[in-house]
């Protein structure tokens, strides 16, 4: 199962940043009490309340994406209700149902890059509110989005207010999933930080896991609506870890003096190094971004070849000699493994050879 | 919240032991595939099988005890099926309806000391197979009990065979609970090791957060049945952790040369320097255990003296001036602190004070 | 299945009183629209709030007790929250877990003859309030009762007003399900009345099926919370009936002129004819009501002897030679079946023969 | 809200066929056991085994459309398993999240007229299968079809037969809801009869509330995996009847010699009428079918004037001036109310007037 190669398939291949680690060492004998009841996990919630510029929020930290996704949804709606996501949103296609096991529907709204807009929210409601047999379709009350999203792209900051905007029109609550929030915040490009994502949000969540962290996401409400029982109803779901010390210890580490954004310009950096390669060389990509997931068009001879030494995520087919590849960089990218990737890709004159058939056609997009 | 006492509130108050630690920085930097295929967890579910004496077991590793409790029996019934627990089991008492979020009933069946009979089964089961309207009743199909139980309490082989085979006559899964199954296993008295368990069981696990690691359960799965789709509901659930070698590394280590017994020794050997000490002073006790929870019968204005030093826990009211107080030792709990508890409860002498008042009646255990 | 016997096992073994299969065969033809907009429900909806004496509740018409129950406490609940109901409640001993399939878990308190106490309630939440861990234990929220009960027991106003004061003070809501409401209405020694009720519940349901529809409970929602998605709900679960108005008509005719009432008094008459007679043979009973179901204890062999020609409901074993039986009466039950009954009882004299063994001993109820 | 006007908005809008309200009324005092449990259920069940030519199927009896198809995914499906549909079928679109609410997801094929191929189940299933990260997706279990559809369109045995065996292939059970299976067997075209139905799907019902009762879908099923616990399982969800002979008393006098699909043809021509006359004024069809539901074009300003008089379903905006409307016939539709529409559309020349506007376009069918 695991090959000795170097990993580009995910952000959460290795461990933790040594800081989070030595933290942890250094602290393990003290005791605490469980649940998150523990002065590290107060002593992250205040960072993390300075940093989102507001010191009503509610923050708790969990451990795993699809658990606090799960929890936040079935905190934030009534029976009859369900969450609006792009088709290809996490919760969507990558989480196995847990949503819907949950009791809630997830109604989707078309996205090829990961993001939608606010004038689809609107035409989704209007759909909705217009409809006289309401009884009969699901209310849509929760937007979920990612920032940046599966595919690394971002929302700018007039897009989210957009959305914001929307949500507000048509009584939704907004939810960002954050699972790799500290990567797009400090994309060249970005121009959303957390107190507008703050302002712009019911609730978001802070990703640690693929950050940095062993694991960990740090939920934020806003909305006093969802964050009422917040707690109970994550104990209900299995959220609740005992030794909760554990996550306040790494959120702590992580954001008292910007880490989280350190290292996340690190794996940018190594991203953009196989990124500008890649352009160079002739390979165009699925989906532009600038954050640390790529997804160029592989020769499948090619994508072979170079599995043999990297292991990516093979994302889709495109056509019978074409794929779409994931590459990802993360905290803990060592440069001098990019550097190979770079040099090999080099040597191999891919490009060369598939400048033409990698090219992006219209009807890739649409499959 | 957290004060600055001498903990004896739980067992999971610290980190995890120092070895654990250790390989976890060790194996820090190293790229492994996610989700538990990993080497790490390849290796601990080795030793586990070989711990069994048995080859053909699922094994996998879990963050938290509540969402493995859910997982495991969501992934064992059917729709209209149900759990039987004694009334004081973890699942119906204190993990805020979980199992009820899943869409299960428990089936709760009167229990004192936290264990119940193969008489009781049975009993429960004929109800259920005599009634006619059995279309109008929850089918019974797994039965959930807790080896050690709540109460530190402990089946006997012979106990664990009879309810074993009241399951097979009655065509009921068994399920045990292991959160502190080390803690039994070396404790004085018990005759159940793990080959006998894995004899009995259709799943158990083995608890590993509140024995010496940070966090981690470890479930095994005999019936092929409840293992053929564990790991998509695992996911489903939100408990497939990104990084499962976290729980591969501490199990490996916890398990390859006898580390988790041995600190599990280690608890039962402080725990019995209070019972003793108790017990010399004239307490008595709700209930009698060889393991690493008491539960002594305290004057309320006695342990809230204690309390101003030691954090225990508080199980209940007894009378106007008697309550059931928990104390917990553990891996992590230091023989010095123990010492002092010991020194204090002689020094106050409140055993001369209390001795009559708190004697155990026989209404106490009615209530 | 069908026994060719005279039928006193429940209130549901015939149709429908001849007055509204009447109307049905009327208005069978006319177009209406569905899902309950239609004039008939608008009508019955009207003479239900004139009854209970406001202007201002939500009616909502729905075949079946278990899809009434399940829904109006779905819409009721949080996700963490549950309902309290007693120990024989119909919700926790005769719905196949539907309470549990909706996700919330029964809280139960004991009884006896089917009701609860306030100072039952009371304690049950000093207990949930009292608790620093809170996040670990099901919120009560909603308190489950019926009138009359399952054994045919009534709640006196005073008894109810108190109820509804513990719910305010514990903040509850308060559902009373009324399957055979009719028939506690009309009852010797009732003081309970349909404005009262209403001042009392949260939510209540009038119920039609047996007493005298073909099906149908009218639910009855004062409390704004409820009602708000409350049809979105009953949608979701299945309980929208497409020809809503098969439900309008029944509710209207039977509550229009008080022929709900009047047959109700018929079912007790009945009841009262059955009652007394076994009483002047020294039966005894295992629960005292005035209602249309009667507990008396008969031999084995005399209710052996008994079910070749009548059909009860078996309710439970006492030991080895006696049992409880329920004898339903109904709005349906002819007085020539029922004099047919009294008399076979006096011919046989059971009673001569049981007297002693079949008196209600103290032990029998605490099983 | 009930107007004063001709409907042909669906199907449930009159009660039911005469002949059923007189044996209804007929049975009425007769006592029978409940729950489904009496002669009348029994003597339906065969009738229906016999139509079927398969003596060894269980048959269910059910209130509601929305309860069958929830009762039955919900008895199919693990935890991890989900439903394919139709983009528009009715469980997607309009059931308020009821299939979601049994905690499973619903995964969509897209569909145009109601129909999915047997090409598109092996490329959706061919998707799950080769993705290495099975634990990550919902696994498809069960295929949710309609014949005829909800755009009245038909399967043909070829069609059927094809899905048929793609199920096979892809381990996936079929599942055909017949809410209108009656108006689809006696359709111009159809070659599907139920013996035929019966070997194809693994369960499906035949619906009763749309086709001549007052409401009962009767559910067959075939595979024995999903009858097992199915009564359980309907009781859990409130879908178990008390008076069930409701349901067998209706379905024995609509199936016991040929009533139900007499009336079902009668329906037909009724539309056949409509859809003719519409043809000669020039109008086109959103969907072409032969069943009773039709989906004209209409320009708006004409759907609004014939609206005074009629009532239609409004089933979608095409542009600014043109809209698809569904007219339904029944069997209880009266001639002389199809007469005077044909005459009202021939006298107001609607389709002089719309001729060109409403001719349906490429681009209508991709919204």
């Amino acid at each position: 199962m695991a090959k000795n190669v170097i990993e580009f398939s995910s952000d959460y291949n290795e461990g933790a940043h040594p800081r989070l680690m030595q933290r942890l060492v250094e602290t393990n004998m003290l005791q605490t009490y469980g649940y998150g009841l523990d002065p590290y996990c107060d002593e992250a919630a205040d960072i993390i309340r300075n940093l989102c510029g507001n010191k009503d929020l509610d923050v708790h930290m969990i451990v795993g994406g699809t658990l606090t996704n799960l929890t936040v949804i079935a905190a934030s709606l009534r029976p009859h209700q369900g969450v609006i996501s792009p088709t290809n949103g996490h919760i969507h296609v990558q989480e196995t149902g847990s949503i819907e096991a949950t009791g809630h529907k997830i109604l989707t709204i078309p996205s090829v890059d990961g993001k939608i807009t606010a004038a689809q929210i609107d035409e989704y409601c209007k759909d909705y509110w217009n409809n006289e047999g309401l009884v009969h379709v699901v209310q849509p009350k929760l937007v979920y989005i990612t920032q940046p999203t599966e595919f690394g792209t971002l929302y700018k900051k007039a897009e989210l207010q957009a959305i914001h905007d929307a949500c507000k029109r048509n009584d939704l609550y907004l939810y960002v999933d954050g699972a790799r929030l500290g990567y797009g915040m400090v994309a060249e490009g970005n121009d959303v930080d957390l107190p507008f994502l703050t302002e712009c949000c019911d609730v978001f969540y802070i990703g640690g896991g693929k950050q940095g962290a062993l694991f960990g996401e740090a939920v934020v409400i806003k909305n006093k609506a969802i964050a009422e029982d917040f707690r109970p109803i994550l104990k209900q779901r299995g959220g609740l870890l005992s030794k909760g010390r554990l996550l306040g210890i790494q959120f702590s580490e992580l954001l008292k003096d910007g880490l989280y954004f350190e290292i996340a310009r690190h794996a940018n950096e190594m991203a953009e190094l196989i990124r500008s390669e890649l352009k160079n060389l002739g390979y165009e990509f699925f989906v532009e971004n600038t954050t640390n997931l790529l997804f160029p068009i592989f020769d499948d001879r090619t994508y072979e070849k170079l599995s043999e030494k990297y292991s990516f995520t093979y994302y889709k087919k495109l056509d019978n000699a074409r794929s779409v590849i994931r590459i990802a960089t993360s905290w803990g990218t060592q440069k001098h493994n990019v550097l190979e990737l770079v040099n090999d890709l080099k040597a191999e004159q891919f490009a060369q050879y598939n400048k033409d058939r990698c090219k992006l056609k219209a009807e890739d997009l649409a499959a």
